[in-house]
């Protein structure tokens, strides 16, 4: 039996919000910086700009150190806030203990406490389950929650959810670490001020993530706590994380805060994900997984299924079905260069390969 | 007594060669490379171009993995070197030593064994120095040597030094790292095949700089030993030196690496080093203090003199002078953006500081 | 109401094994050991009747360091095993994942993998789940699997269990430890030669444990792959587990080899906790809930009970009940110190306890 | 020609006073501490004891945690001071430095800062020399400062000498930490209360060594801040340093503290020492190196007789002579166990050979 033909593939792909390129406005911002010569490490008028940014979005004791790449921020956040026999509370799916090679162990010498969920939100019971172990010499010593918002499932703490983890860390003594390479993304779901789920919750220090939402390279650790950035700073050179013409990247991250750019890319990358569940949930076969807070849809779907759409337009396999399972879980992201059009052909695939 | 009036300062630095910018062509494979999606983490179809170039350039057995920075590709290269009981003897002035803050004792844990030096280079004689310690479990063992061609006094090894050092180090079952932020430096001075200096020798890895020879960001980590590029892909991603969107990366070093642009840009910065070395060694007070190999003139002249020239167009005092000595020692680097004029104008301010 | 009075309470104590002294032929040991001067650091007559016991007992190709004490002797073997980019295949119960205090994680900047598990025991198909990740740079590698036997859980690896799990790592790649504090427990309790259950199954290096079985302090690194037994020797010193007068601990491992008094030792202790179990399971409210292969006596029972027994006579909750959960989790432990009397007093008082 | 007949050699070695035994009260304490059971990890009434006789030498707010040996109590010491990004200066000598196979690098993540020195000590120009680094993120910032009293030289700081270089740290901002393996034979040497050398000039944390004198092994890590003993208790752990059976180690280091033995046989050894120079310093051929301050004498002489020497009592080479040097520099210890007939057949034999 012949398979149904499947339409053309969408022009941008649904693999990751990393697969995307730069704005215009960075393309721009970067050609505009390569006028003249500039101090290296930091020291350059763009750089102070966007330090300045970043007080005015997260208050004036926020202190923004610029890094390379998400893995390497989150590095140099995490460093400040533990010592070596500390553990750091995390998430088992979290970028920090899955993504990241185990370079959080080998630069801090810290354990990971991983702890299992569904959603990829941390939750007071997960901080709280850990907390016998305080004061007893044979075990690692809680030090800090990492979370991530959004989550690496594409979901979003609500206010409520995010300030009851936070409150159970801070009562405990933990200090809180907020991996945001999607922060954008999640801003843009609640529709808050960023400083509500950041500094208003006692947050310590923070991801700030640029490179999935419309440049080239570049994050931002932002220190919350003032006394945590002088050491930030040492941290970040040890972690080779100081750019050299950090110009280069704080013009990036300049064009991608001004004009709100970081939440109109946001908000049309999460309304993509919204397009694509909405369209597919009804086709039979798929089930979505998680909800589409954010840029990411999770789906359940026969795994011929995921093979031949994967040679049409690839995509990322989540989780390969175990043993029996004739079923893969898998996410589709969108991004700031995501088009309605992608959108529909991609749903269209689908739906042929599905109903096929 | 009124000063001699200076004359205009140059319009680039002679700070660093990182203050320079990107080379128009770069900029151009910046924007070229910001077409459609492309997979992330070196998966792409530039980054495997720029491999090739490092093939050809090095030998098919070469493997280049890039990475974001110069103090992140030596992390990622030494660590594929030794274990945390092997040591790394290097020169005491080594960037690895003094200029990264400590990164390589933390990532690797491993102890550097810096030798003293007068020209920047390491010598057989220090590397034999060190071998007594092999065998004995109270020691840390000798493990590798790390040399930087060019070195940070500005200084290039002849073919027959660099060798020499090598072989030491090989007779001895020692690996070789070479930190060649400025390799374009010393391959330009020397005017010879780059495989005469590295592959050739018994180089196992090396650093390839990009940053400071005409491009926003980008070195390569090149491994000689194929057995090593493998841990090394691993060590990179620890080091958070794997770039996400590595099409950029790759984009800027293609167009360094096409038609010879990064010996043109080399070649450029030296003789504007020699250049000025030759114009201000005739200027009372002022004693060139190194050899000027390739793109650093290293000079002593009064304090005073030192002071007024750096509000009049600023650069790096490498070692106030200590004590009674009445003068600093300083270094004016040259890049591929420095201009004949721009030499000219400096040497004319060093000239009337010094003789006014 | 008034409770039962309870007997008098046992001279030894049920808390932990190290809570035994020395038996008198190593006391004598150290008295005879302290005549005259001797070589620090291993180089000592004693010390090299030590390695060659411990040739017999594992293969001419064994290398055994003496170490301090357990956890150090864990981190220099595991430290020979893997590099920081690789993990530790653990199960969740692990003393190295658990009770120490993240040494590993430190010492060797490596991820514990760690499993879940209900039994103490590791299993083939936990190996397997983890093996996806191999070959991908985003993810730990799984470099080694380090198991207990006997385990935390006083439970004891059948000779096929062991081989299954040791042939799942071998097929894989990866190397295998041992943790082998109670090592001496499950040599008795199968009746079989030691060889069978290590060097027979490809085990790479294991902790051979002396404190918990009769001596003051001393533990032996055995490496059974010779080409690690090099390295090793520069991990001990670095992990600071290399003794300054080493004849002290090998006159204790070497009374402790003779004559067969680990095995004797031990096959007194596990008969102890045998006892103990026969007797206590019979008493209402009393759950024995691991199966007592070694010297651990694993129960729940009512707290109220827990703690009136532990007025009496300490011991150690393993593990407290969570939530409406009214019975805790204990463990009991016998040593080669242990009498028929200790155990009869205890097990009467906890009849008493839980009767009365 | 015949060489002189030697005399019989010594009955102990001046190799190391680590190649000297237990003193007979020491042995008599740990037969005593076998009786009973007793809580493992320091939880016992023994170590409680320690622990107060450490509060008498060093003041209420001393805080002594018992570690196995040597290099380890200086990991946990140094562990509690500084942050990876952070230095420690220290003389190129130090045993931290040069005879620990790099473990304080591997676990503190640290480099050491290395000053030559020509007696053993830090001076406070070698501090001072230093603090141009402090601020700047490129270089490693120096945190602590590491020395030795009695020194690896066998000289011993005057209580200005040491109030000198402690200040100088202080001052700075840098925290002092002493390794006292040999602190006994330097408060011999000055006839002071050991307060006015550690307590007094604001040290930080000491190692108080046992090992070389007159025990098994044992040696205390000593916080005179108080605020550091806590994190210095799990980084004791993570260091493996936390003995099991501690009851073993603390019997010892009472019997050491008691009756004042420590200071007993630190001022024998000393004077052991101080009549070997003065015996052999006459001898045609043998240059005394260092002031005879404690228990060691370091001396020149030529090759040959070294070699003849070592054949007929054994002692360590401290710098086998250099090119044309026709000469070594030896090192003899003396300890508890030496006696003046050992030190003047020792003697004898020097001059038996030199003059020969």
């Amino acid at each position: 039996m012949s398979q149904t033909p499947l339409p053309p593939p969408p022009s941008t792909s649904f693999y990751s919000d990393n697969t995307s390129g730069m704005a215009p406005a960075v393309l721009e911002a970067l050609a505009a910086a390569n006028a003249g010569p500039a101090h290296a490490y930091g020291d350059d008028e763009l750089t102070e700009r966007v330090r300045a940014r970043f007080r005015e979005l997260f208050g004036d004791q926020a202190t923004a150190l610029l890094c390379w790449g998400g893995t390497g921020a989150n590095l140099v956040g995490l460093a400040t806030l533990v010592r070596p026999y500390e553990g750091i509370i995390c998430p088992a799916t979290a970028h920090v203990n899955v993504d990241e090679c185990g370079g959080p162990e080998r630069f801090l010498g810290s354990k990971l406490i991983d702890v299992p969920t569904t959603d990829g939100k941390l939750h007071p019971a997960d901080v709280e389950a850990q907390l016998g172990a305080l004061g007893d010499v044979h075990h690692v010593q809680p030090g800090a929650i990492s979370l991530a918002q959004s989550t690496e499932y594409g979901t979003v703490y609500s206010v409520e959810e995010l300030a009851a983890v936070c409150g159970a860390a801070r009562r405990a003594g933990l200090r809180v670490h907020v991996d945001g390479a999607r922060l954008a993304n999640a801003v843009a779901a609640l529709g808050t001020d960023v400083r509500r789920i950041t500094t208003d919750l006692g947050v310590d220090v923070l991801t700030f993530g640029g490179t999935k939402n419309g440049i080239a390279c570049g994050e931002a650790v932002v220190f919350l706590d003032p006394e945590l950035a002088t050491a930030g700073r040492f941290h970040q050179k040890q972690a080779a994380q100081l750019p050299s013409k950090t110009r280069f990247v704080a013009a990036q991250l300049d064009a991608l805060l001004a004009e709100d750019r970081w939440l109109d890319h946001a908000r049309h990358a999460n309304t993509m994900a919204q397009r694509l569940a909405t369209t597919v949930e009804g086709v039979p076969g798929v089930e979505i997984t998680q909800a589409v807070d954010a840029n990411a849809v999770f789906a359940r779907l026969p795994r011929a299924s995921v093979e031949r759409l994967r040679t049409w337009s690839e995509f990322y396999v989540w989780q390969p079905g175990r043993g029996d399972d004739p079923c893969d879980e898998v996410r589709w992201m969108t991004s700031f260069q995501t088009t309605e059009a992608d959108v529909d052909r991609f749903a269209a695939g689908v739906a042929a390969v599905l109903t096929g």
